[in-house]
């Protein structure tokens, strides 16, 4: 089968193509869970280009580039093509949406439902991906799409959108009415947390971002209040909070100092969610004492909770912006996401 | 002050009139702490037909008729009128409303914010309600209302309202994304659970009650789907609920068979919220074993939970129907009520 | 191999003798996840008599007797004997205690951790048991035992204990200091649901029972109060809770009145816990609207929670009683229980 | 009466004499819902010396000397001596115990129950505090002691006691059996935590401290294993925890590098829950994550808090070491506090 191969990194990403577009053997069953899924969509994401710099070697290939070549792709939807001999409830044909961990379903986090912290394989990190014609992945990883969602417009849900949807939805377990949201970053993880927000819980919802276009979109995704960052956004969030931040402050940028502003955003006794990353979170232990809030980490989402945003996406409850790449021009793609040319979120096609 | 008083018990509602119209002194400032409230306000609740019928002597008046003359009204609104020494916050002429448990504070309950679990008294049930042009109450009951919202516009908030608040609330907690609520009874509290679950999670919900218009009312209330009661309801529950049932079944009927069919709708591992009462609920002990459901009392609601159900209400989130009568009709607005005539909620107003 | 098999119903418990010790086929490994457990131990439960009389068949036999011959045995630990093609991390000799449901790990109630609310079967009950050599079972449903534990001591935990565990768990998870947690019954079950408690919360400790040495063992096992039900247990509970009621009642016994009783020992906003099962529970809906009172049922536990419990036995925190048979004196063991001459839990070996 | 005075700040603490022995005005009832606490015992903090150098004056005195001269001391206990004529359910001569925060119990913070982040003043640092014969608070402040507990002897609880029973008490909340807590600093909070983990909670505990004697009264508090700090620490606990780390972190120190350590301790979807304070926390983002870790804030707690706390004092589940110091020797007890002389807690008796 065809698919798009990283063969080297590049840690300045100064090369003029990062992946190679070639013939690869195709997938097989080795286990009887096992599953082979035709792809139909493969969303391109700001971390296969941390891939491609390199960033992940230190955590999935810390022996240098033993990976490699690697087909990357780890946001993937498409039909079941193939599934192994104790493989029930799922025939080819199937229209499905594959989570981004093969986790073995045995181990003590697996069995509390906890998928993302058991064993097991990130492919399209550690192993190959669905940037290709097929990928093998478990019974264990596959939910099957309702008639109202095509694979390749719900693809990229299975990594962007499952980050997004758990670190709001743990925001909604404690917002009541009369308490505030702030989403910091309104790009293709934030406006899913903007629309999760108001489909689970009834918080004011605050969005602050660099972007008059990123902001337009907020207000489509139902945030109440749009906030400009300017430099006073911690100001202005304050103003709007009657002087005492918001109780949950989600960061999907976290970086550009944006974690002080978002902890200053934070009202005492609330939670300030880390999904954005870069930059180092700096707070003295008397602030967090004084104030009582608490910072809050948040890993991709479980496979129950993929379920969960498949249920609102097929009520129309979350929507996604997407744009069809073939697969032949994954390059193209990656170079205009890396430029900040792509609004909503790509998605390959082969 | 002019005033409603119940002064006989009526067991079989077959007097002429129930309440007399007459002067009474006006209330006074006993404690430091106390309030009186210029009435703007005061719903008409069944609930005070059961007070006339005698139904919470037992509870509230076991001796007999020492509770008698007693000033009805447990849903009450309106403008502070005058402080005790130690108020602090409200002055005369705020608009307010008023939690109906005056409770003291300084229990164990009280201090976890379990305002109705502490020792206490109900005006309107135990002491003088608001069927009057003043009543008094403590700072502690009172909400001071967003310039949005009049008091005679919510007065039933405080306690219906909050009931169906509390109950669909508690409800919201563990619903998730792909689950049912079914609501049981789309009347006075009924239609505002519908409102407190559509602005607080995302399951579908499903109302089921034998009335067309309230059906109709459900529909506007942002129900999404009506079952009309005929028999078949648990049949239409499960059906479409994939044969399984609702993860979350509120009942504001209690009585007419609806406890059985209610635990019939609920799903295994589910939970059936009893807010509505009359008849006893009987259930085998084996059922409850294999099934793992849970049966959930539900009572009036806390402090702070009026004053969330305010933030919905003041935002547009949560909207009721009203009614006005003029204080001097209450028997007229009673026995409307007693004869199912009243759509939505009658408020009396002085 | 040899095993212990029902081959028909006794409506009346009359029959001389219930099981017949005969020549059954080996198991054998079908799936890729299948394993195959020599049994150590199987522990003999009130519910194989309730087998034995059909009082499960409308459950699990529907069709009649289509599931006998039928091996018993719902409480199994043993060893590895030989496992699939696809198991990992278990290995022929390593001791393991049963999980009692059989599910297929990939609906969403397992993909939460809630197994026993997936489909699935339950070995003993509808499938073939563990009275007997061995028995086949999932490598889902296998814990891995400490040197410290050995299976033939273990084995009732995997169903009784299991089942205690969960609902005493599920008090721990609200009861604080200064709240008081009453246990019904100290049986085979009520005497591990004390030692949970106490290793898990700091609730007093109220047992109730009508039998003085199981009294007495719930001293040992660390009760702080204890009650003879002669009648005035209600009283009792009352006065110790200054007139108040426990903030947790659990209930192994669920016939004889205790489910009305135990009701009347629970304190407002508290919650009454179904284990036990026999009788109705029939309940006015107003008092559970007055008092907030909650009814929770309990079914076994999950995969994980028997994890749990096996870490409490292995630091000592939680002991059983265990007496052991001979796997061909099924009858002699099922008799003795049924006639109440069993301290402790009687455990067969084959 | 006779009271300890702070004239002024010293930021080197260099002075000879920190407080001044004097006379000052007896307190006086001024609200409905006054108390007078004639003082049986006052600790002495570490937080006393931080006020003294003025560590707090940016918080609680930001005019500069304004709040001088200041009467220290905010872990009190005594006998009730006057009351308000609002106060029910206290009179002359009841022992108490004092909560450090005075609110007025109106804003919705204190109407949930979360009286430490409601408005309020805090005896002892910005206010008149208990170093001294009788102190000023509201009867919202006070818990009535049992029989079993002496005024002098729980003192300490009251802010100490309450700060460790909190961040303990949270992590009880989800702390499971097989798990682990560690709790780095065993002195007069950490002591207190491992009591009330032992008494809450089953998991395993690991004591990490620099100092023997504090690792032996933390095995007696019922540490499961013992860790040296002597710079291998977080090798040792992730060896004992089977290189996963613990669960819970609870850091009592916050400073010397203890927060880097701390993290580093803990597993993945764990929490870290900082309590001692001085140095900054400085994490990348990544790590939080990849890791879905938790950093959670503690500030002291609430007054239910403290009765959950006194009915663990008072049934010996958690016990206190204190040394009674005369109150004129204030400055002595300081002194020895601040060179680290002191084991378990200074009470000042007057």
């Amino acid at each position: 089968m065809k698919a798009q191969v990283l063969h080297a990194y590049d840690e300045d990403l100064t090369a003029d193509t990062w992946l190679t577009y070639e013939d690869v053997p195709d997938p097989v069953i080795s286990k009887g869970s096992d599953v082979i899924v035709r792809v139909g969509g493969a969303g391109v994401c700001r971390t296969d280009i941390h891939v491609i710099e390199g960033v992940w070697r230190p955590h999935m290939d810390p022996q240098g580039d033993s990976l490699l070549p690697l087909i990357l792709g780890h946001e993937n939807a498409g039909w079941v093509e193939e599934v192994g001999p104790n493989v029930e409830g799922l025939k080819k044909g199937d229209p499905v949406i594959v989570h981004p961990k093969i986790s073995n379903g045995t181990c003590v986090a697996c069995r509390r439902g906890q998928d993302m912290h058991g064993e097991g394989s990130f492919p399209g990190l550690d192993s190959h991906g669905g940037y290709a014609e097929a990928i093998v992945t478990s019974e264990r990883n596959l939910i099957a799409l309702p008639k109202s969602l095509q694979p390749k417009e719900v693809a990229p849900y299975s990594d962007a959108g499952l980050t997004a949807y758990r670190a709001a939805k743990k925001a909604t377990r404690h917002l009541l009415p009369g308490q505030y949201a702030v989403v910091i970053g309104a790009g293709g993880l934030g406006h899913i947390a903007i629309q999760v927000l108001r489909a689970m819980c009834a918080a004011e919802i605050i969005v602050v971002d660099t972007n008059d276009n990123s902001l337009q979109l907020a207000q489509e995704c139902g945030a109440d209040h749009l906030i400009k960052a300017d430099g006073g956004e911690v100001d202005a969030v304050l103003s709007l909070t009657h002087g005492h931040g918001a109780e949950a402050v989600l960061d999907f940028v976290g970086e550009r100092g944006t974690t002080h502003k978002g902890l200053a955003m934070t009202r005492n006794a609330g939670s300030y969610y880390v999904v954005g990353y870069g930059e180092d979170i700096k707070v003295p232990t008397v602030d967090l004492v004084i104030s009582e809030k608490n910072i809050i980490g948040n890993l991709v989402g479980t496979w129950a909770e993929l379920y969960e945003l498949m249920e609102l996406a097929h009520r129309g409850l979350v929507q996604l912006e997407t744009h069809e790449y073939s697969l032949k021009d994954a390059n193209f793609a990656l170079r205009a996401l890396h430029e900040g040319k792509i609004k909503g979120r790509a998605v390959l096609v082969p």
